[in-house]
């Protein structure tokens, strides 16, 4: 029998109680050993709540138990969160964290720390939630050089723009709509501006790169600016518009970048819908893998963690703990990666044509035009646009 | 250092043997030591192969090399491969395997065979090629109880299927010409009647539910009787037409079987097109995940086997053996099912509507109407629609 405990009791940290209490027995199995939950650490009232006499306000109690050999950290945030499982590592216990801020900032640290402690340290439901992805990355993919990932990464956006494309909302009223539903935060900041997408991408390059790299290095771009008439003249388009996470090797190192994307209507990410997350791998043996499903939420999440937790257990003896590469990568600018290109304008068909031969201009209710522009980067994309009155310029996912 | 051998050298033995030399240092670091090549068994000549040296004749050479920890069964068929999977257990190796036949038929007993001696019996590529989707299954969903999984598990079939629905080829025209591309076998059998699906059908539904069905008992419906008109009807109701593998946890036991199904085209299974695969998994706390990719060929399959090769010598204090159930589950009728179903009649708007008045019908060019039902079990369907003259009825992905 072996305890773990739980740190932070919100959405997560009370779904994982739900999930480890009502799976005991296939936890056991897959652990090697029974699981008991020894502490939750919270600081509020718990008195109603079932796990009331597990509560503990003091992480010293769980560090100093000598029988907790898992800590599941799913506070948030880089403070407390960082503190404790530093300490819990430090402590000769195992760590699993869903906490994608912690991990792209200190990963790479508390996994040094991991490895001289030989403790686990995992993060499974710190990128696509409940979809099986850097397991999958790691283990089953061994055999592969990965060459690129990229997906939709963020529930919050996705539900957005779905709304957007389903039903002409613009980003405000669809917005609201979000957080209504509790699929937003009071304060979007960090999901509308792609900031989120974006340590999940730093996690993922640095698994498949071999590179760790900053998040703050990340050219990120948010959905702020996407308006209706984007999602109309995509669909014209015969695309849908996504925010794509996206990283890939290069031959000095690796480029990554989170953007608005137009994504053909025939693409498997072009019907993940709603809160679903998804994620593409490209290896050189296997080809492309995409996995998707629920990116968030109380069970999807707490699946995950609890994988980890029976993980951590079964591999006492021989820690997993996910390779987050090394530090200085070669981080390439976003702006040198040709694509075709999804513009907007306020422009005549005669006008686009005579800039963009290619284009076969297509115009929404506002009666400004929407067009896919051959292969370029960035800057040729910008000399050639700059002779009409361009309102968006995003890429299309070739 | 450890030794490996491989069985077999036709398609996945090739790409393996090439797979293992190209990553050979990330597959290194996977096991946890370096791999090295020991033998190849094979009966016909290999003096113009660069791993000629490594050819063996006689089995009974692996076997008794104590070195050799891993044995990748490539072979096919439930013959030599079980003969050799089983002595190759016996003393002492891990084997892993790309062989759903194999799997499905025997697995059970191989399982508890390597489990009596110790070993890992791995086999990630019988289902799905290089998806990873049996480790996911049972390890990063260890928290769920699997309620469901389906999926397009036959690439064969889906490559003659998007044929269809892309240039409305007939059956027969769509099956020359994947013959043709080498995605058709000369004997097509067991790929257009269903029974490679059924293999993976059965292997999913034991590593989900806790019984070991015997893929006899399943039942089978290839896509022969897939005409083109059906993909013409199925596009005019907004859906697409994929032979699906299914299998649900019913309150007594479980339900599996293989049929064509209508798929509404906003679903992401529709967006899996030509020798692509993918299998969603229902869980109780994850909801539905989806992974998609390569479900067969050369180097997709041996991604698989090499992982699961560096998995088990990783494991070697420790084996890998995924729980295939316990024989003698109860097989619930299929026909009990309530669904949608697509119907093709040869019938007029008011025929049709009198019968079931719900439906929509829509005509394709041979005049034939194609409609969607309300959901019913099979025998409902039966009894209502005797009174048309029906072509064909399938399942509708609901």
């Amino acid at each position: 029998m072996v305890k773990y405990a739980i740190l932070g009791f919100g959405t997560v940290g009370g779904g994982l109680a739900e999930v480890m209490q009502d799976q005991r027995e296939r936890l056991a199995a897959a652990a090697g050993d029974e699981l008991e939950l020894g502490y939750i650490l919270r600081r509020r009232d718990m008195s109603d709540s079932p796990w009331r006499d597990k509560q503990v306000r003091d992480f010293s109690v769980i560090e100093n138990d000598p029988d907790v050999a898992v800590v599941a950290e799913v506070i948030g945030g880089v403070g407390a969160a960082y503190d404790y499982s530093r300490r819990a590592i430090l402590a000769g216990k195992s760590v699993v964290s869903s906490n994608k801020e912690l991990v792209a900032t200190h990963g790479l640290e508390l996994a040094a720390l991991a490895r001289e402690h030989g403790v686990s340290y995992l993060f499974e439901g710190s990128v696509g939630g409940g979809i099986p992805l850097l397991r999958p990355l790691s283990r089953c993919l061994a055999a592969n050089r990965i060459d690129e990932v990229y997906g939709i990464l963020n529930g919050t956006t996705n539900y957005i723009l779905t709304a957007m494309d389903e039903q002409g909302q613009d980003f405000a009223e669809a917005l609201k709509k979000a957080q209504e539903l509790g699929y937003a935060e009071a304060d979007p900041t960090a999901d509308v501006e792609g900031v989120d997408a974006c340590r999940k991408t730093a996690i993922l390059a640095d698994m498949s790169f071999g590179y760790n790299l900053d998040p703050a290095n990340i050219p990120t771009t948010g959905i702020t600016s996407v308006a209706a008439v984007d999602l109309e003249l995509a669909r014209a388009l015969g695309c849908t518009v996504k925010l794509l996470g996206r990283a890939m090797r290069t031959e000095g190192g690796c480029r990554a970048f989170v953007q608005p994307h137009l994504i053909p209507l025939t693409h498997t990410l072009a019907s993940v819908n709603g809160v679903m997350n998804a994620c593409a791998i490209r290896g050189s043996a296997v080809g492309e893998v995409i996995m998707c499903g629920p990116g968030a939420g109380r069970h999807p999440t707490a699946s995950a963690v609890a994988a980890d937790i029976a993980d951590a257990v079964r591999h006492r003896n021989d820690p997993m703990i996910p390779d987050l590469g090394r530090p200085g990568g070669v981080l390439e600018p976003e702006e040198r990666l040709a694509t075709p290109w999804y513009v907007r304008a306020d422009a005549q068909p005669d006008q686009v044509r005579g800039v963009f031969p290619e284009a076969r201009p297509v115009y929404g209710t506002t009666m400004e035009c929407g067009f896919i522009t051959e292969s370029m980067d960035r800057p040729a994309l910008e000399a050639r646009a700059a002779a009409l009155d361009c309102r968006a310029a995003w890429r299309v996912l070739a």
